[in-house]
Protein backbone atom coordinates (compact mmCIF):
# COMPACT_ATOMS: atom_id res chain seq x y z
CA UNK A 1 0.00 0.00 0.00
CA UNK A 2 1.16 3.35 -0.62
CA UNK A 3 2.54 5.48 1.98
CA UNK A 4 0.34 8.40 1.60
CA UNK A 5 -2.61 5.88 1.42
CA UNK A 6 -1.45 4.17 4.64
CA UNK A 7 -1.61 7.43 6.66
CA UNK A 8 -4.80 8.54 5.42
CA UNK A 9 -6.41 5.35 5.94
CA UNK A 10 -5.23 4.78 9.21
CA UNK A 11 -7.63 4.99 11.81
CA UNK A 12 -8.59 4.11 15.80
CA UNK A 13 -10.62 1.09 15.87
CA UNK A 14 -12.47 0.12 19.61
CA UNK A 15 -14.90 -1.88 17.93
CA UNK A 16 -15.46 -6.04 17.42
CA UNK A 17 -13.02 -8.09 15.16
CA UNK A 18 -14.22 -11.02 12.90
CA UNK A 19 -12.96 -14.22 14.49
CA UNK A 20 -10.04 -14.66 11.99
CA UNK A 21 -6.82 -15.25 13.48
CA UNK A 22 -3.70 -12.95 12.41
CA UNK A 23 -0.79 -15.14 11.18
CA UNK A 24 2.82 -15.02 12.64
CA UNK A 25 4.38 -14.21 9.72
CA UNK A 26 2.05 -10.62 9.80
CA UNK A 27 2.09 -10.32 13.25
CA UNK A 28 6.42 -10.07 12.72
CA UNK A 29 5.99 -8.16 9.82
CA UNK A 30 3.82 -5.56 11.53
CA UNK A 31 6.98 -5.11 14.39
CA UNK A 32 9.39 -5.40 12.08
CA UNK A 33 8.20 -2.40 11.00
CA UNK A 34 8.22 -0.98 14.46
CA UNK A 35 11.93 -1.86 15.07
CA UNK A 36 12.92 0.06 12.05
CA UNK A 37 11.62 3.31 13.90
CA UNK A 38 14.06 5.99 14.42
CA UNK A 39 15.11 6.28 18.17
CA UNK A 40 17.44 8.99 19.83
CA UNK A 41 20.54 8.11 19.49
CA UNK A 42 19.91 4.96 17.56
CA UNK A 43 19.72 3.53 21.07
CA UNK A 44 16.72 1.01 20.09
CA UNK A 45 15.41 0.19 23.38
CA UNK A 46 12.26 -0.55 22.55
CA UNK A 47 10.61 -3.84 23.60
CA UNK A 48 7.95 -5.32 21.64
CA UNK A 49 5.92 -8.52 23.12
CA UNK A 50 3.69 -10.05 20.74
CA UNK A 51 0.52 -12.41 22.38
CA UNK A 52 -1.66 -14.91 20.19
CA UNK A 53 -1.51 -17.50 23.18
CA UNK A 54 -5.50 -18.08 23.46
CA UNK A 55 -5.58 -17.79 27.28
CA UNK A 56 -3.47 -14.63 27.86
CA UNK A 57 -5.72 -13.31 25.40
CA UNK A 58 -8.53 -13.74 27.30
CA UNK A 59 -7.03 -12.83 30.72
CA UNK A 60 -5.84 -9.84 29.41
CA UNK A 61 -9.07 -8.95 27.46
CA UNK A 62 -10.82 -9.63 30.97
CA UNK A 63 -9.55 -6.79 32.43
CA UNK A 64 -12.53 -4.48 33.79
CA UNK A 65 -13.12 -1.69 31.22
CA UNK A 66 -11.21 -2.91 28.44
CA UNK A 67 -12.35 -1.98 25.42
CA UNK A 68 -14.20 -4.21 22.57
CA UNK A 69 -11.00 -4.06 20.21
CA UNK A 70 -8.97 -5.27 23.14
CA UNK A 71 -11.54 -8.07 24.30
CA UNK A 72 -11.86 -9.51 21.00
CA UNK A 73 -8.21 -9.06 19.69
CA UNK A 74 -7.13 -12.06 17.71
CA UNK A 75 -3.75 -10.64 18.76
CA UNK A 76 -1.97 -7.80 21.14
CA UNK A 77 1.50 -5.64 20.63
CA UNK A 78 2.54 -4.96 24.07
CA UNK A 79 5.49 -2.28 23.44
CA UNK A 80 7.69 -1.56 26.48
CA UNK A 81 9.69 0.99 27.79
CA UNK A 82 12.42 1.40 30.65
CA UNK A 83 10.44 2.87 34.14
CA UNK A 84 13.55 5.06 34.02
CA UNK A 85 14.92 5.78 31.36
CA UNK A 86 18.77 6.24 30.61
CA UNK A 87 19.71 9.89 29.80
CA UNK A 88 21.58 9.58 26.95
CA UNK A 89 22.08 13.17 25.28
CA UNK A 90 22.39 16.17 27.62
CA UNK A 91 20.73 15.25 30.33
CA UNK A 92 17.54 13.76 28.59
CA UNK A 93 16.03 10.43 27.60
CA UNK A 94 13.61 10.10 24.43
CA UNK A 95 12.26 6.73 25.13
CA UNK A 96 8.92 7.88 24.94
CA UNK A 97 9.51 9.54 21.61
CA UNK A 98 11.18 6.08 20.44
CA UNK A 99 7.84 4.24 21.16
CA UNK A 100 5.77 5.88 19.61
CA UNK A 101 7.27 6.18 16.51
CA UNK A 102 7.52 2.69 16.20
CA UNK A 103 3.93 2.58 17.49
CA UNK A 104 2.88 4.90 14.61
CA UNK A 105 4.92 2.85 12.27
CA UNK A 106 3.75 -0.10 13.20
CA UNK A 107 -0.13 1.38 12.51
CA UNK A 108 0.82 2.20 9.13
CA UNK A 109 2.01 -1.34 8.99
CA UNK A 110 -1.55 -2.84 10.43
CA UNK A 111 -3.65 -0.37 7.92
CA UNK A 112 -1.29 -1.92 4.70
CA UNK A 113 -2.45 -5.05 5.36
CA UNK A 114 -5.90 -4.14 6.26
CA UNK A 115 -6.01 -5.13 10.12
CA UNK A 116 -7.08 -2.41 12.46
CA UNK A 117 -6.31 -1.19 15.69
CA UNK A 118 -5.76 1.63 18.50
CA UNK A 119 -3.04 3.03 20.16
CA UNK A 120 -4.14 2.22 23.76
CA UNK A 121 -1.64 4.44 26.30
CA UNK A 122 -3.52 6.07 29.00
CA UNK A 123 -5.79 3.49 29.97
CA UNK A 124 -2.38 1.23 30.96
CA UNK A 125 -1.52 4.10 33.46
CA UNK A 126 -4.22 3.72 35.95
CA UNK A 127 -5.62 0.84 38.31
CA UNK A 128 -2.43 -0.86 38.24
CA UNK A 129 -3.21 -2.43 34.71
CA UNK A 130 0.19 -2.15 32.80
CA UNK A 131 1.86 -3.83 35.56
CA UNK A 132 -0.72 -6.37 36.00
CA UNK A 133 -0.30 -7.02 32.18
CA UNK A 134 3.24 -6.76 32.72
CA UNK A 135 2.95 -9.60 35.14
CA UNK A 136 1.41 -11.81 32.55
CA UNK A 137 3.64 -11.61 30.03
CA UNK A 138 7.18 -11.47 32.26
CA UNK A 139 8.10 -8.17 31.76
CA UNK A 140 11.15 -7.39 34.04
CA UNK A 141 11.41 -5.22 36.96
CA UNK A 142 12.47 -1.74 35.49
CA UNK A 143 10.39 -2.49 32.55
CA UNK A 144 6.52 -1.68 31.92
CA UNK A 145 4.73 -1.74 29.04
CA UNK A 146 4.06 2.02 27.30
CA UNK A 147 1.32 0.88 24.57
CA UNK A 148 -0.64 -1.91 23.80
CA UNK A 149 -2.07 -2.68 20.30
CA UNK A 150 -4.88 -5.09 19.79
CA UNK A 151 -4.74 -6.73 16.14
CA UNK A 152 -7.73 -8.16 14.30
CA UNK A 153 -9.35 -7.94 11.09
CA UNK A 154 -11.82 -5.24 11.95
CA UNK A 155 -16.18 -6.71 11.62
CA UNK A 156 -16.74 -3.01 11.94
CA UNK A 157 -17.07 0.84 10.21
CA UNK A 158 -13.84 1.90 9.27
CA UNK A 159 -14.72 5.83 10.58
CA UNK A 160 -11.96 8.12 10.71
CA UNK A 161 -13.10 11.38 12.88
CA UNK A 162 -12.71 14.30 11.55
CA UNK A 163 -9.35 16.65 11.43
CA UNK A 164 -8.56 19.69 11.31
CA UNK A 165 -7.78 21.53 8.31
CA UNK A 166 -4.27 22.48 7.29
CA UNK A 167 -4.85 26.48 8.25
CA UNK A 168 -5.53 25.87 11.53
CA UNK A 169 -2.14 23.53 12.39
CA UNK A 170 -0.15 25.04 10.21
CA UNK A 171 1.74 28.35 8.96
CA UNK A 172 4.56 29.27 6.21
CA UNK A 173 7.70 30.75 8.14
CA UNK A 174 5.46 32.39 10.79
CA UNK A 175 3.19 30.60 13.53
CA UNK A 176 -0.38 32.01 12.90
CA UNK A 177 0.40 33.52 9.95
CA UNK B 1 6.25 4.16 -2.25
CA UNK B 2 5.28 1.47 -0.69
CA UNK B 3 5.31 1.84 3.21
CA UNK B 4 6.98 -0.95 3.74
CA UNK B 5 9.63 0.78 1.38
CA UNK B 6 9.73 4.13 3.07
CA UNK B 7 9.74 2.54 6.29
CA UNK B 8 12.70 0.66 5.32
CA UNK B 9 14.16 3.03 3.70
CA UNK B 10 14.11 6.15 5.80
CA UNK B 11 17.48 7.22 7.55
CA UNK B 12 18.60 9.88 9.60
CA UNK B 13 20.72 12.74 7.28
CA UNK B 14 23.06 14.66 8.94
CA UNK B 15 24.94 15.72 5.71
CA UNK B 16 24.97 18.17 2.57
CA UNK B 17 21.89 18.82 0.97
CA UNK B 18 21.68 19.89 -3.19
CA UNK B 19 21.42 23.01 -4.29
CA UNK B 20 17.28 22.25 -4.92
CA UNK B 21 14.71 24.40 -3.62
CA UNK B 22 11.59 21.85 -2.15
CA UNK B 23 8.40 23.06 -3.41
CA UNK B 24 5.68 24.43 -1.51
CA UNK B 25 3.54 21.52 -2.96
CA UNK B 26 5.69 19.24 -1.37
CA UNK B 27 6.17 20.64 1.97
CA UNK B 28 2.45 20.78 2.45
CA UNK B 29 2.17 17.25 1.56
CA UNK B 30 4.56 16.22 4.07
CA UNK B 31 3.14 18.15 6.75
CA UNK B 32 -0.67 17.07 6.05
CA UNK B 33 0.60 13.71 6.68
CA UNK B 34 2.07 14.41 10.33
CA UNK B 35 -1.42 16.07 10.52
CA UNK B 36 -3.16 12.64 9.61
CA UNK B 37 -1.25 10.95 12.75
CA UNK B 38 -3.34 9.98 15.64
CA UNK B 39 -3.44 12.23 18.49
CA UNK B 40 -4.69 11.31 22.23
CA UNK B 41 -8.62 11.88 22.81
CA UNK B 42 -7.95 13.17 19.16
CA UNK B 43 -6.82 16.39 20.39
CA UNK B 44 -4.72 17.18 17.64
CA UNK B 45 -2.55 20.34 19.73
CA UNK B 46 0.84 20.02 17.98
CA UNK B 47 1.21 22.42 15.37
CA UNK B 48 3.61 22.99 12.59
CA UNK B 49 5.77 26.48 11.08
CA UNK B 50 7.02 25.22 7.54
CA UNK B 51 10.40 27.56 6.72
CA UNK B 52 11.27 27.80 3.47
CA UNK B 53 12.30 31.44 3.54
CA UNK B 54 16.04 31.97 3.11
CA UNK B 55 16.99 34.73 5.79
CA UNK B 56 15.29 32.64 8.30
CA UNK B 57 16.82 29.37 7.20
CA UNK B 58 20.07 30.82 7.43
CA UNK B 59 19.65 32.79 10.83
CA UNK B 60 18.65 29.30 11.96
CA UNK B 61 21.60 27.46 10.34
CA UNK B 62 23.84 29.88 11.85
CA UNK B 63 23.40 29.09 15.45
CA UNK B 64 26.38 27.64 16.43
CA UNK B 65 26.74 23.35 16.67
CA UNK B 66 24.25 23.16 14.08
CA UNK B 67 24.58 19.95 11.95
CA UNK B 68 25.28 19.83 8.35
CA UNK B 69 22.01 19.43 7.25
CA UNK B 70 20.26 22.34 9.46
CA UNK B 71 23.22 24.55 8.27
CA UNK B 72 22.25 23.43 3.91
CA UNK B 73 18.33 22.62 4.81
CA UNK B 74 15.85 24.31 1.56
CA UNK B 75 13.19 23.95 4.28
CA UNK B 76 12.16 23.50 7.91
CA UNK B 77 9.62 21.97 9.51
CA UNK B 78 9.31 23.15 13.29
CA UNK B 79 7.28 21.12 15.68
CA UNK B 80 5.20 23.00 18.40
CA UNK B 81 3.93 21.61 21.55
CA UNK B 82 2.57 23.02 24.59
CA UNK B 83 5.41 23.94 27.26
CA UNK B 84 2.65 22.59 29.82
CA UNK B 85 0.21 20.03 27.89
CA UNK B 86 -3.16 20.11 29.34
CA UNK B 87 -3.97 16.38 31.08
CA UNK B 88 -7.02 14.84 28.97
CA UNK B 89 -7.07 11.13 30.46
CA UNK B 90 -7.20 10.64 34.05
CA UNK B 91 -4.82 13.36 34.66
CA UNK B 92 -2.24 12.52 31.71
CA UNK B 93 -1.26 14.19 28.51
CA UNK B 94 -0.06 13.23 25.27
CA UNK B 95 1.33 15.40 23.59
CA UNK B 96 5.25 14.26 23.27
CA UNK B 97 3.28 11.22 21.61
CA UNK B 98 1.31 12.83 19.23
CA UNK B 99 4.30 15.10 17.72
CA UNK B 100 6.39 12.01 17.61
CA UNK B 101 3.52 10.02 15.88
CA UNK B 102 3.48 13.19 13.53
CA UNK B 103 7.11 13.44 12.83
CA UNK B 104 7.40 9.55 11.85
CA UNK B 105 4.76 9.98 9.59
CA UNK B 106 6.78 13.29 8.04
CA UNK B 107 9.72 11.41 7.97
CA UNK B 108 8.04 8.60 5.92
CA UNK B 109 6.93 10.86 3.60
CA UNK B 110 9.94 13.06 3.20
CA UNK B 111 11.34 9.47 2.18
CA UNK B 112 8.80 8.96 0.33
CA UNK B 113 9.12 12.24 -2.14
CA UNK B 114 13.36 11.38 -1.92
CA UNK B 115 14.06 14.04 0.59
CA UNK B 116 15.99 13.13 3.36
CA UNK B 117 15.58 14.64 7.04
CA UNK B 118 17.03 14.17 10.55
CA UNK B 119 14.78 13.98 13.90
CA UNK B 120 16.19 17.17 15.67
CA UNK B 121 14.88 17.07 19.23
CA UNK B 122 17.94 17.34 21.92
CA UNK B 123 19.81 19.54 20.48
CA UNK B 124 16.73 22.16 20.72
CA UNK B 125 16.14 21.92 24.35
CA UNK B 126 20.04 23.25 25.36
CA UNK B 127 21.35 26.45 25.24
CA UNK B 128 17.71 27.99 24.34
CA UNK B 129 18.09 26.67 21.02
CA UNK B 130 14.13 26.01 20.57
CA UNK B 131 13.43 29.84 22.27
CA UNK B 132 16.00 31.52 20.24
CA UNK B 133 14.36 29.62 17.31
CA UNK B 134 10.42 29.89 18.11
CA UNK B 135 11.27 34.07 18.56
CA UNK B 136 12.12 34.40 14.99
CA UNK B 137 9.27 32.46 13.50
CA UNK B 138 6.74 33.93 16.38
CA UNK B 139 5.76 31.03 18.28
CA UNK B 140 3.94 32.53 20.99
CA UNK B 141 4.05 32.35 25.24
CA UNK B 142 3.30 28.58 26.18
CA UNK B 143 4.20 26.95 23.16
CA UNK B 144 8.01 25.16 22.07
CA UNK B 145 9.46 24.05 19.14
CA UNK B 146 9.49 20.35 20.06
CA UNK B 147 11.61 18.84 17.00
CA UNK B 148 12.90 20.51 13.92
CA UNK B 149 13.16 18.50 10.81
CA UNK B 150 15.18 19.99 7.57
CA UNK B 151 14.24 19.22 4.34
CA UNK B 152 16.13 18.89 0.98
CA UNK B 153 17.50 16.58 -1.68
CA UNK B 154 20.56 14.63 0.09
CA UNK B 155 23.88 14.78 -1.68
CA UNK B 156 25.21 12.83 0.33
CA UNK B 157 25.60 8.92 0.89
CA UNK B 158 21.62 7.58 2.00
CA UNK B 159 23.21 4.97 5.06
CA UNK B 160 21.63 3.15 7.81
CA UNK B 161 22.99 2.52 10.94
CA UNK B 162 22.87 -1.00 11.95
CA UNK B 163 19.37 -2.25 13.45
CA UNK B 164 19.32 -4.74 16.57
CA UNK B 165 17.77 -8.27 15.27
CA UNK B 166 14.14 -8.81 15.72
CA UNK B 167 15.27 -12.12 18.38
CA UNK B 168 16.73 -9.30 20.75
CA UNK B 169 13.85 -6.85 21.00
CA UNK B 170 10.79 -9.05 19.88
CA UNK B 171 9.16 -11.85 21.70
CA UNK B 172 5.83 -14.06 21.19
CA UNK B 173 3.82 -14.06 24.24
CA UNK B 174 7.09 -13.73 27.01
CA UNK B 175 9.42 -11.66 27.32
CA UNK B 176 12.70 -12.73 26.91
CA UNK B 177 11.67 -16.16 25.46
Amino acid sequence: MDVFKAIAERFSYRGPYRDEQVPRDDLRRIVEAGLLAPSGKNAQTTRFVIVDDPDLLERIGAIPSANRSLREAKALIACIVDVNPEAIYEGFAFQIEDCAAAVENMLLAVTALDYASVWVDGWLRVEGRAHAIGAMLGVPDGKVIRVLLPVGVPEGERRQPPKMPFEQRAFFNRFGA
